[in-house]
């Protein structure tokens, strides 16, 4: 018997509604023997920032022939595409507005269509304001169900997707410039300096709003409760925390504040 | 090998305790082979309505072997009767509260047994406050897994059970007399007005809240950015929006608010 | 073919983050034929005693063939030993730091070994914040895939495993003195007086903030809506509600205050 295969859903729809429920009966209506991961649902109404950063840290833990469906989608009902991609590290199904743009950063694109054979869709007739259902649900189930890329759709050229222009951390002397940006359920802040920013030196971060440096450590048992420490976080990131605390509450900070690392050099 | 037959779930159990949890290990002891599905657990605790409106507008999407589970009992424990029911769209599980009585507005009753066989409970002596781990989890994965609904229970006049009344909207000459019957995690607000109820004619809403009358489009995006929208809604029901905003927050609304109508002659 | 084995979860990871999906797809890597179950995901932040009391409530009602992953884990990256345990109802893994101390209370143990064994991890250099990721949730699927507990890592003295010291209710002459252990989404107070305490006496409550003392009775429609009511609660446990309402809200309680329950003669 063949393993089943993966298919993640991620969007803005929340747990109150049937949304995610109706998408999850679609799927099973195509191939019920599929193995459905929720990655979340809590991604803040219309936010493809958010979108793009979880999805982006989430794909590669999965097997390589998962297929992950996102759908965050502000302007169903417009002409923007509904797009597939295919690269070595899983496929992509969502509307083309820079939600998958985290991802082609890291894992170069395969192959990419736009989502335009009504045949894969739920309904040759779609909703105004339900794509994840009549359309994204559908192809994502049909995909994993083992349809090829190029039957959804007509070709496209990866460059002309929608990027979203994300800032990024810029390296002056010894000093990072970044900013924060995530904050996850523990409260933690995670920055836009990847890991592969530092070098072998000891490093040290300074947030606006905290007049004393933050030593940048590797463990959270080497300071006492309640203290402050940066951490290379679980997604490659430099992240600042509060040991068994809250840091966002402790700042009291929002996304995109500014964050400045410094690199010392060890003796 | 037979697919998975799919069974969902729908509450009012939230997702802090384990209550869903155990359900879930109830079901896994009699089938670990079904599909759970979750439609949500967040209906408002003893929201029956809530519970109607949401399963109304869910099972359709699932394969007609489906069965549907749905828990939200505030009179747990008391001489209630419990209730499972089959259609060409699926069977049902539920206490006889009303919470069904959305399905069978739309879908016959082939057949009602009240579920009286303790041989298909988990515990010949179920507890007085967890029924759906006791009762209607259990039935549930025993229908899902080819048990005859006539075996969980003495047969029922399905003209017995109990209905919610829910006000419907009323035509008067050119308009539509209805109400917000819910919410969702957008904060669109959803009417009682179907899209049946309009013909081929243009059509705005007017809220009590809101001096101007207020569009029916097709699209999000034919009006502006923040801009107020009525449109189809994905259940079929006429909705208002807030161009990628919140509509509860902007005009402050609760459910049972009215709304009307203006069917528009065309010119 | 032979039926899916249960693996469930249990955090404090919340679900607007992405760490619950990305432990699903390190379990779906090593095994996507595995039923997964969520238990909750929503125990307070580094809440081990929550933890502790929800999963000891949960295991017995799945089949005993089940792996139960809980990850509530503040010391990750410290010393603190990754263990798993065998039972008669299941196998555990978790941080021993006395998450799973409400289990052994119940089930003995058959054996328990310290996860040393990066095999079974999903990299042999895990990261120092996220276990869940990195041994627990991959070490879970090896278990629930086949691999015996003794391959997992070095065998484990089981009084050496930390404990979580819990207040115990005691009984004084006709009276039990406890606490409130648990409260619910409902709000509904769960006591730690288990309904072995109780004898076959009639009995009532006094709360401190409750002039009226609160009858024990065994159904919730024995008393009017909005009455307060001591029932046995689904779990085994005295608890505390106000019939259709939320009890946590009517008294303003919190975890840890004293309850005291009178047992009465019956004549």
């Amino acid at each position: 018997m063949t393993a089943p295969r993966v298919l993640t859903l991620l969007s803005d729809f929340g747990d109150r509604d049937i949304y995610v429920g109706v998408m999850k009966g679609v799927i099973a209506g195509i191939n019920p023997g599929l193995n459905v991961v929720d990655l979340t649902h809590q991604i803040p109404p219309q936010d493809i920032v958010a979108a793009r950063f979880n999805l982006m840290n989430a794909y590669a833990f999965f097997p390589p022939n998962a297929v992950h469906v996102a759908v965050v989608d502000p302007e169903v009902g417009s002409q923007r595409r509904a797009i597939a991609i295919a690269t070595a590290h899983g496929c992509f199904v969502a509307p083309d507005n820079g939600l998958l743009s985290g991802v082609w950063l890291h894992t170069p694109i395969l192959s990419a269509v736009a989502l335009t054979h009504p045949h894969f869709w739920y309904t040759p007739t779609p909703s105004q304001t339900f794509h994840g259902r009549d359309i994204f649900a559908a192809v994502g189930a049909h995909l994993a169900s083992g349809v090829d890329l190029e039957q959804l759709g007509s070709p496209l050229d990866p460059t002309t997707l929608i990027q979203l222009e994300i800032p990024q951390c810029q390296r002056i002397g010894t000093k990072i410039v970044g900013a924060i940006q995530y904050i996850d359920h523990f409260g933690n802040l995670v920055t836009n300096i990847p890991a592969a920013a530092l070098d072998e030196r000891d490093w040290q971060i300074r947030l606006p709003s905290e007049p004393a440096p933050i030593p940048g450590l590797s463990r959270y048992h080497q300071v006492s409760l309640g203290a402050a420490i940066a951490v290379i976080g679980s997604h490659g990131w430099v992240e600042l925390a509060i040991n068994q605390g809250n840091a966002r509450q402790h700042w009291n900070v929002i996304i995109g504040m500014p964050v400045e690392l410094e690199l010392i050099a060890s003796f």
